[in-house]
């Protein structure tokens, strides 16, 4: 168990036990890292949701395996505390902006403590609440004061049994009846149940339900519709609709899923979030194409606003597993050198290299969300405000698509793998509830198939560059098109060469070699379409047989020369005192993602010989080593509170194993040892 | 849930839904193929611990999460169901192999449909007998048929609260009392607490405890003990002795991990098992070696024997993941071609790379731990009954040590990273608990780390090819060392390269380059090693210093190459109607495990220019799409029958909607829609 007193303030230096050999160590002041990598007002933000989250002993965790009965009973009263709480007074006063940036902040903070409770509240409220804004109109308003004041309670139903990822193929209808002027809901099959929806299980009273719109026997596609489901003072289900929990899961198991089925049911013609299409007063559909700075707007932040939370989600939960990692590996000793001293495990080599980069990836990952998800407020700000120039919205709202599908897949994956290498970094104790990898897993788990599978995803990134490649109007200085401008100057890019006196752990090395990776892997994939095509293939088919190795390889290169770009931005703008390690960092997280594309840069001819891989191997170990005195302070600027890290290998207190014992039910071991040792010693 | 009537005879055809659209594409007949892929008389042995299995509802999986003292109180009632069944009724009457043999299949069988209960068992019953006859002598009989019968129950007590790895370290003291003629036993510090020890949480009466041997101030190194822990009638623990369990984990929830702690607790100088070393009447120690045969098959099979099983353990975890991915794939439609029809999932390129490699990898380890088991059970049995060469026993024992080393990490992680891969597969329904995946992740996870940790583990087999590398006496006809033959012709191997003219989809290609990559990476690692110690640099350091790139990737590669070998003689042995399709799935794992040293391949030098990765890459996805129609009946082949698969998308009859609705509680789903559609249809 981690104590809860004395853990809230982050702003103080940390100490205690064999961490501070290391501390000492470090090149840098903790404080300038923690300003350099985090905005304070955000860290304050974070800092405030901490506080009052420790200040109440209901929320604090625990590591005893409950049944999902009682997770989602524990959740769901939770949630309740929490939209009571003061957090939100002042909300509604602020704007667009200011509210966002909130929201993101406060939802980051919440989930690295309970990633139910910030699930449960972003279906329920928060997400809910935004899609409102961005397709209702102003008849929907009531429901967003609803939402807030915690009169209903909502869910997102888009996923049906047999289909996820295509949704054009969507199965539930909304049919307009003239003669009641209702929308008719209907589930066509068993196989478009609408199912996985968080909070629809037992609780949701509203659905933000996304169906086909028939109007006069036309099809015009998937709309969000608001659907009553349970009455909210009995939470009965209404007739007409099937409703009910989709049972066990592999994790979140304070999120009760729900499925539901429609018997033709009946809603109010006004359940239309009308701001893209309606159904007007003589009940034709007709679309807003009035406004399509709004109805863009509205379309990027439906499409994206989930992915963006993923994408953050994903980096915290990065930043907690290698935390833990770093933090024990630099406490346990494991076998002894020459002279007999047990050392850590933090300085075998195999060892730094298995965490290293993953530390790297979280300062990478870090500044990329940071500063990502800033540009993406102002965008959607901006174009809900008319300050974009309507002719480029429609290539940022693809552009904006394109880097939040592969940065999903890549930030997602990347965190998979981290979470596994970190709790075999642990050992065997790394496999204790309390140790925490295992809810990190767990919780982390649904995010690469879900707000759009991963694989899935990547094929979507490939298509935004593949057509790129070939435009010679790529409009270079527009963000997002400004990251990938070097596509203009393909011919000659294709045709660097790795050359003997160049410095691997450079910028300029790392950067101009991942620009020739992307147009290789572009002409490359380009390259095959066009043999498919001479073969009579399909299109469909073209694209199916282009992706393993080629498009698939591009998208997530693409994500790694992004977060680059980012990372490599902020190296150069923060203070001098942090600056030379966050190059160490952003090298070894550009070479280690490198080292993983040798082969391709092999085939490709950007390089031959042994002395090319060979360096890039020597640069990878190198900049661990370097890193090693670094490390320790690096997670602590990183690191929320020990209360929220809740981790008895993590703790910045150094005790780690105290921790141990009480998590293992040692008790009072101390006092034996202390005096019982000596007692006995005496009878042998 | 699975239906649990016919399911259990694994001979018949399978048969249903879409699936079988698949099966008529075989080429081969399902028989010939299980066969080919497994002894009748273990697929015997399996069949009758399913069948007894399914005969007792007791013993039949829920996905209903219990809490972890639910979990522990169902498996402590199982297993003395188990120990009282009539499975164990012969063994005391056979020999050596024919017991061994029996008791392995019957673990693999149990540890498919429930992993708790197996390894309960294991640590209770059959591995503490096993160590018994290995390590101790007659006068240990007495806890062999205790155990056997059911009077008593034993653990493993090994791993130590700040030591595991480093077994030279473990603290844990029994010292000889001359005055009593007794050992007494201790634990030094809290860092010396036996910990994770299975069975010893709440129910263990006896420990098999590892201490360092005390005798005269003179510390004899680890040996190992029997100590009463608890009152087998009570279960009241002994005084001078803290024992409880640790607390939850991460899986295995049935299993009470437990601590001990010895306050100078005093037990019979006869709980030492003796036939290693021993204290003579005299109260001096003294080695048996006296027969050193029975002595090293000792120490080899302790050393071995639960690294064996946790190998076929993940070989059959692999199995069950990409039997259920592969079933539900062939089931389940997205996305449509060009004509508008949905296809299943199989049908795409990326969903076949992503799955069929680890199909063919579990053919790959199948083959190998069925024959190599075999082999190692040969091997002990030889040595115990004096039927080797005294002078060929040390190197047998080391060559056995460093294959099970390897490959322990290989097929753990290759397991490992399937059930993530499989899982993902399924998109969002493999994330129900009742898809299979979390449970198979969740009991799987400890492999990697317990038995030995998998990097360390890595180090001791590159240390054993690395001095086989310059031995000049390697003599090669003799097992194990004759799997290495080729390193005596490493000048001649070290000149190959890849020739145009050579065909990539060969097993003659395919095993010359991996005689390639073993002689190339160990001449690697050596100069690496030489260029250090020419630095001054110690023995310790240089080993560590030359693991990344080097030594670790040659023991993965030896592993890789040694599994191929086994599988090659497996397809050159095989029927004719299964050779061919033998074949695909070899050179799809032998490519497919190619693939992913690609890079070394050009770094050194045996191959260069584009086209070699470009054909490397074309054969894999070619053999992927060759197999497409073989996959289905390759799952059929290995499946355990649905009862022990217990998976609602992997079920054999193709009825995975049906299941998913009665996994998601959708009751009478299709009543609903087979009559109440047509009526609510005429009201609209």
């Amino acid at each position: 168990m981690v104590h809860y007193s004395e853990s809230t303030n982050i702003s103080p230096p940390l100490s205690g036990g064999q961490l501070d050999i290391y501390r000492k160590q470090a090149s840098f002041k903790l404080q300038n890292m923690r300003i350099a990598i985090e905005d304070p007002e955000r860290t304050a933000i974070k800092m405030k949701v901490w506080t009052y989250l420790e200040s109440d002993p209901a929320y604090w965790p625990t590591n005893k395996i409950l049944s999902s009965d009682e997770e989602k009973h524990k959740t769901a009263k939770l949630l309740e505390k929490f939209r009571n709480s003061k957090l939100f007074d002042s909300l509604h006063s602020w704007d667009y902006k200011t509210r966002t940036r909130y929201l993101i902040t406060l939802n980051q903070a919440v989930e690295m403590l309970n990633a139910n409770l910030s699930i449960k509240f972003a279906l329920g409220v928060s997400l809910f609440a935004n899609a409102l804004l961005c397709l209702g109109t102003q008849r929907h308003l009531k429901y967003y004061k609803d939402v807030w004041s915690g009169k209903i309670l909502s869910c997102l139903a888009i996923t049906e049994l047999a289909h996820g990822s295509d949704t054009k193929r969507l199965k539930t209808t909304a049919t307009y009846d003239h003669l009641s002027n209702e929308l008719v809901l209907n589930t066509p099959n068993i196989g478009a149940a609408k199912c996985w929806v968080g909070n629809l299980g037992r609780q949701s009273t509203h659905a933000l339900l996304f169906a086909q719109l028939i109007v006069d026997n036309i099809c015009h596609g998937l709309h969000a519709f608001i659907v009553p489901i349970r009455d909210p003072e009995t939470l009965i289900p209404y007739p007409n609709i099937t409703v009910g929990d989709i049972g066990e899961k592999d994790g979140l198991h304070g999120i009760d899923n729900g499925y539901v089925i429609f018997h033709y049911y009946r809603i109010p013609k006004e359940c239309l979030l009308n701001k893209i299409g309606d159904i007007n007063e003589n009940g034709e559909y007709e679309t807003a194409f009035t406004n399509p700075q709004e109805l863009l707007g509205a379309a990027l932040e439906s499409l994206s606003a989930g992915r963006v939370a993923i994408l953050q989600e994903s980096s915290n939960t990065l930043i907690k597993a290698i935390v833990i990692a770093v933090r024990y590996s630099a406490q346990r000793l494991q076998f002894s050198d020459g002279e007999g001293n047990e050392l850590p495990i933090l300085e075998y080599q195999t060892h730094q290299w298995r965490l290293f980069p993953f530390l790297a990836a979280s300062y990478a990952f870090k500044s990329f969300m940071h500063d990502f998800d800033e540009q993406y407020i102002n965008v959607v700000a901006d174009s809900r405000e008319g300050r974009i120039n309507v002719a480029h919205l429609p290539q940022m709202v693809k552009g904006i698509h394109a880097i939040v599908c592969t940065t999903k897949a890549l930030i997602t994956w990347t965190t998979q793998t981290a979470i596994q290498e970190c709790r075999e970094a642990c050992g065997g104790h790394g496999y204790h509830k309390a140790a925490g990898f295992g809810d990190l897993r767990s919780n982390h788990d649904p995010r690469v198939t879900f707000e759009g599978d991963n694989t899935v995803l990547l094929q979507q990134t490939s298509n935004w560059i593949l057509r790129l490649y070939n435009d010679p109007d790529l409009d270079s200085e527009m963000f997002p098109l400004s990251e990938v401008s070097f596509i203009k100057n393909k011919d000659i890019v294709l045709q660097r060469k790795y050359r003997n006196d160049v410095s691997i752990i450079s910028d300029k090395f790392i950067m101009e070699t991942y620009e020739w990776l992307i147009c290789w892997l572009s002409k490359s994939t380009l390259e095959k379409m066009n043999n498919l095509r001479k073969q009579q293939k399909d299109k469909f088919l073209i694209r199916n047989q282009t992706q393993v190795f080629k498009a698939r390889t591009l998208s997530l290169v693409f994500a790694e020369f992004l977060i680059l770009t980012y990372f490599i931005k902020k190296c150069k703008s923060c203070s001098n005192d942090v600056r030379p390690v966050l190059y160490k960092l952003f090298n070894l997280y550009g070479l280690w993602s490198l080292h993983k594309h040798l082969a391709v840069l092999y085939q490709g001819g950007y390089c031959e010989g042994p002395s090319f891989g060979e360096g890039l191997s020597e640069a990878v170990l190198r900049l661990c080593s370097d890193l090693k005195p670094e490390v320790v302070a690096l997670t602590d600027a990183i690191a929320p509170p020990d209360f929220v890290l809740n981790s008895i290998l993590g703790c910045s207190d150094g005790k780690v194993y105290e921790r141990l014992m009480e998590a293992f039910n040692l008790p009072d071991a101390t006092a034996n040892f202390n005096e019982d040792s000596i007692l006995l010693q005496s009878k042998l």
